[in-house]
């Protein structure tokens, strides 16, 4: 195994550290986060850090470097609470990387790219209609992280839209059926398959495989 | 597509609500997090909540319940200060899986999954030998999540350990070469297949294919 010692990875090129140290926290969630600016601009942004914080209730966070790319989005959910999270899955992965593009805050990503804005009841943030897992959230708490001036943000979950054949009869939502996305890294899209779902584990007794 | 209401979402039953929430997000890392007690037991969990925080300085971020199966690694952590983070792959995911069984204190889920455990230089954790993607962390701090009792554990990584094939030119790790697994809700695993990398994003500019 190649060795990568703490003083090489100080002494890494910008870029190079970047592509590695984003790799190695494993794969990562591919999301479009879609929000309108107080002049009614609507805004879609690509993120890598949509992470689960709790089922009870039900909270998702994600982590922004406010002096880069999607400072609208921050700006857009401080300002309007409301925000979606939708999956990104292989036929967008084009469209979703693009909106990573720093376009004036007066462009929409959604016309750039060809993505669709799609409203739902009152929600004031536009959903990506070609998203077949979408998220109406609330906008909680921001958590600014000292060590690296990037801020972690808390939402909750309001409204869930799901293909229903996404759906398992015990709450599993199986992101394969619709080819999700997953990222590695900064700039990698993989599409995984599922393998197994296994049993809850106990000390002592085997693992079956949930049908 | 289905909607699935707030009010829905907070009547469902414990494990219905936790698979379904567990699955929104998107795909998870799946790791193991190596520590060592203060009386050198050897323990290894598995978690689907690594984050990448940061490259500068490199911050991994993971999520814990304190009050749930892996209390071992949040004591270790805090008491030594140094711990592993190795990646899963397909190979392993029923070892894997099974480290989250509720063992006592004194015993290894190394031992009881029948993984490795490897000590590298004078890091006083043990990473998994099994594993192609082996990083030495350093606990940097704890921050309490108010809405929901977790603790988001920032560390810093100091060293990696990785399988020289799946290191590209340009520092890129690609996971896929190793059939590194992401997880899906609770207890779905899945491998992914690399699909694309796609060039910096510009607006006007179409995105090229990475070689």
């Amino acid at each position: 195994m190649r060795h990568i010692s703490h003083e090489q990875i100080k002494s890494f090129e910008r870029l190079y550290r970047a592509n590695m140290i984003n790799s190695c926290s494993g794969y990562k969630s591919a999301n479009i986060i879609g929000t309108l600016s107080a002049k009614g601009v609507e805004n879609a942004a690509i993120f890598s850090s949509v992470i689960h914080m709790g089922s009870e209730p039900p909270v998702l966070g994600f982590v922004m470097r406010p002096a880069t790319v999607p400072r609208n989005t921050y700006e857009n959910i401080r300002n309007n609470r409301y925000y979606t999270i939708n999956h990104v899955t292989e036929n967008m992965v084009n469209r979703a990387h693009q909106t990573s593009a720093k376009y004036p805050d007066n462009i929409s990503e959604f016309e750039e790219t060809g993505l669709t804005p799609l409203y739902r009841a009152d929600l004031p943030a536009p959903f990506v209609k070609e998203s077949p897992l979408q998220l109406a959230m609330k906008f909680m708490e921001e958590i600014p992280i000292k060590v690296n001036g990037t801020i972690l943000i808390l939402g909750q979950i309001l409204d869930i839209y799901c293909e229903e054949e996404m759906m398992h009869n015990d709450g599993f939502i199986q992101l394969s059926k619709f080819n999700v996305a997953t990222i590695n890294g900064l700039d990698g899209y993989a599409i995984p398959e599922l393998k197994t779902r296994l049993s809850y584990a106990r000390p002592k007794q085997k693992l079956e495989e949930l049908k």
